[in-house]
This record gives C-alpha cells, structure tokens and sequence, in this order.
C-alpha cells in the first residue's frame, strides 16, 4: 500500500491532473468514480489506483480483477482525487487518437464543430449531450480547454470514450473540407434570419457553436452555409454554450427520428 | 475608502456571500458584475461597492450617480469578490418575494419544477434558459440549492432579476394547486413511454425536474400527468438537469410559435 505522498506514482498522478503537458507527454489522462472505471474500454486502462477503505469492500475488490492496481491509503488518496468526497478509484486511460475522418461516419453525418470553448463543465456536458443526440464527431479549435482536463472529464459521464474528436490548428481549412464533403454548416447566430427550427438537419450537418462571451469569430461564422437564431424571450441576449448545443442537436435528432 | 478588510461593511459583505442564513435575515443578496450592476432593477440597489481602479474609469464613475456606493481598495475588493478575475462592481439587492399565483400569470402558463436541484451552475443556467424559452416561473422544492449562491446569481446572467420564483415545503401540495388550476404536469422520465415532443405543450404545462443524480423522486413523479421520455443514444443513461430542462422547455417554445 502506498502511503506517502512523496511516492513517485502519486507524485506523477498529481503532475497528471494538474498538467495538460504531462497528460499529452505521457499520453494518457486521468478519470476517477466507479462508473467510469466500470465504462472504460479495458485496452486503453493502463493503471487503476484505489483508496484503502474503497479496497476493502469485497465487491469492488472483485471488480479490480485482471487490472493492474495499487492500493492508497486514504489520505494520499484525498490528496490525489479531483473531488471533495472521492469515491476512492481513479484510473490512468491511454489517449484516444482518431482520424479527422472519424467524425463523419455513416451516411448522414452529425457534427459539431467548437470554437475557442474555455469552460470545462460546458465542454463535458456537450459531449455527453452529443452523444446522446446521436452526434457523430466533435471538431475542436486547438484553443479550446483540453477536453482531458479532469472537470471536463467528469462532466462528460463517460461519454468521451464513446464520442470521436479532433482538434486542429486549422479550424477553417477543417470546415471547408466538411463542406467540400457536402456537409451544410450551420452557425448559431443572433443575426440568423431563419429560427434553428426552420432548417432541415436530415441530411448532412454541422453545428458551429462559439466562445462563451465571443461567441464565433466572424471568420469562422461566414464560413457557414447557413445562420440559424434560437429565438429568446424577455432580456436573455444568448444561452448557455452547452444549452445552446443542446438545443440543436436535439432539434437535429427531432427531425431524423 | 475602504482600505481594511476588519471594516464592518467588508465583514458583512464576506457573510453575505457564505451564509444563506444571513442573507435571509437581511432580505439581500450579492451580485457581481457591470452586466448584473447594469440590469438590477433600480428600486432593489441597496448598495454599491466598486474597486478603487473600478472607480478610476471616469465612464464606470458616471455609471454610479444616483446610486449610494463605497469605494473599495482593490486588494479589498479581491477578497470580497467570488470570482478570480473580478471587474470590480459589487452590489447588495433587496431579496425578492413572489406569491405562488405569480408563477403562472397569462393564458397558458408554462411552468418548471425543480425537485432537490443541488448544482448552482444548474440552477442558474435554468433560470436563464427559462427566461429565453419564455417560461412563466419556477417552483423549487426548499431543499434545492439556494438562488441567491452567488454562483447560482451568476449563471442566471441577470435572469434572476425577471423571472418569478418560489420555495415550497411541500412541493407536491403546490402541484396539486396546479393540477387544479388546469396545468398539466410533464415528469422527464425514463420510463415514458412517449417521448418529449409527442406531447402538446400549448396548454398551460409545467415540467417536473429532478435531482441530478437521483432524479424525480417517486412519489412526485406519481403525481404526474404524463411520464416523457428524452430518447438518448450511445450508452447515455441521463442528461444534465440544465440540459434536461433546455430540451423541454425549447420544445414548448417551438410548439407554441
């Protein structure tokens, strides 16, 4: 059992949690709670760690089997979690790595395409929304919070397993090849003529959502096919990034279904 | 200027901002912000507090006439605030107290209740998005998070200065009101059989929200009309509450347009 905090393990995990530059280095990146460990693809655990009194109840000990892990005190354990009350298992994932084209599987291809989103427990949610949705692929400018951030992993609810990603230097340059592909790109924007429920998402589509306070830079918003304008009643001048995307895509799947 | 965070004033500020408690018993609360400063009703400023380099801006200066404020020292100031990069305006308003019968003003109310709700991120971002969807009030059950959480205030993004609200000891009694008034309730739940957009929303509705990880309790949930169900993909067993809600209350909207 490890029980200082100087041990190199728990000193590297500390590095992981705090550093995206660690994370990438080392290519991996942290999740904690049962469900998440319950959830994880088994190739890509590198390493689970668990709090003592987590270790000795008999039923999580049972589901520790065939994984490589280490027992923490309790303490050390707290100093390591992300949390406030740890549920005393915290894993160690090896990154995902897809191709661009992974975004757009199937035949009618649902994207999202992020620009310069910086709230982690915005991004989270709107992978798990996305998924949910029925999304294909999510595209993130390389500006955007690191989605391996640990608040934004725990927002995701595992979700960031499931869902394919990219992030790119060239944002644009991604866009007009979804576009030369025969995806419409539709940009969420208070100058929208239309209302987001007027278009049709049935065939190949792609939301732009932007920044929480700038929205979309206006470079990005022109390249748009389309603006569409979720209307909003008394003094709101914009929703939540993650509400946002959340109305879309659930009016995207409305229509498929 | 107050230069001492020993100040009687700076002191209050502090418990304003930790304790529910003192803030009921002074009928206030916080709001932080030019946004906030800017679309507080006016009869409700109490106070203004502004940083000393707050004040050095000669526009923030005429911002103040007629209003009673304080200048604060900027290092003050940041002890005070519940933000780490705070824009230096801080104000106390005057709580306010909505009758249950506000809640559902007009023809055909469209209404939320909120169930043991705990995140304040949650409750703020719903209060928003209610106001955008033009909802008519909010009912939360007295052991949700509490509004005035400057967390919750910030969220709102000044939705809680217009949107009408009320705590109830017995939620289940005031829905029972409702359902006699002719509002329909709707439970988001997972075993609904229909899902949320084959229902008709243009009558007077309400939407029952619960805890954000064990959702609806049953017997609330028993009391609805109507169970809906979000459809999810992927291995998605929830959506955020937020989002949850955003979902509905934007599908009565497009319903009702």
């Amino acid at each position: 059992m490890i029980t200082s905090s100087t041990n190199s393990q728990i000193k590297n995990l500390l590095q992981l949690k705090k550093k995206a530059k660690e994370r990438n280095r080392q290519d991996v990146f942290l999740v904690e709670g049962i469900k998440m460990f319950r959830e994880v693809p088994r190739e890509r655990l590198q390493k689970v760690y668990v709090s003592n009194s987590f270790y000795n109840n008999t039923d999580h000990a049972r589901e520790l089997e065939n994984c490589e892990y280490e027992v923490v005190s309790d303490p050390v354990f707290e100093a390591v979690s992300d949390t406030k009350t740890p549920q005393g298992i915290l894993c160690v994932i090896r990154q995902f790595h897809y191709d661009f084209s992974d975004l757009t599987r199937g035949e009618a291809p649902l994207c999202l395409a992020l620009e310069n989103l910086q709230d982690p427990g915005n991004l989270g949610t709107i992978f798990r929304t996305a998924e949910g949705a029925g999304v294909t692929g999510i595209l993130l400018s390389a500006n955007c919070v690191d989605l391996y951030n640990p608040k934004v992993i725990r927002s995701t609810m595992g979700s960031v397993y499931r869902m394919p990603f990219y992030y790119t230097d060239d944002l644009r340059g991604a866009l007009r090849q979804w576009q030369q592909q025969g995806i419409s790109l539709y940009a969420a924007h208070l100058q929208g003529k239309n209302t987001y429920d007027q278009e049709n998402y049935g065939k190949p589509s792609a939301f732009l959502i932007g920044n929480e306070s700038q929205g979309l830079t206006k470079e990005t918003a022109d390249l748009a096919d389309c603006y569409i304008r979720i209307p909003m009643s008394g003094q709101v001048e914009s929703l939540n990034a993650a509400v946002a995307a959340a109305v879309l895509m659930y009016e995207a799947r409305r229509q498929r279904s």
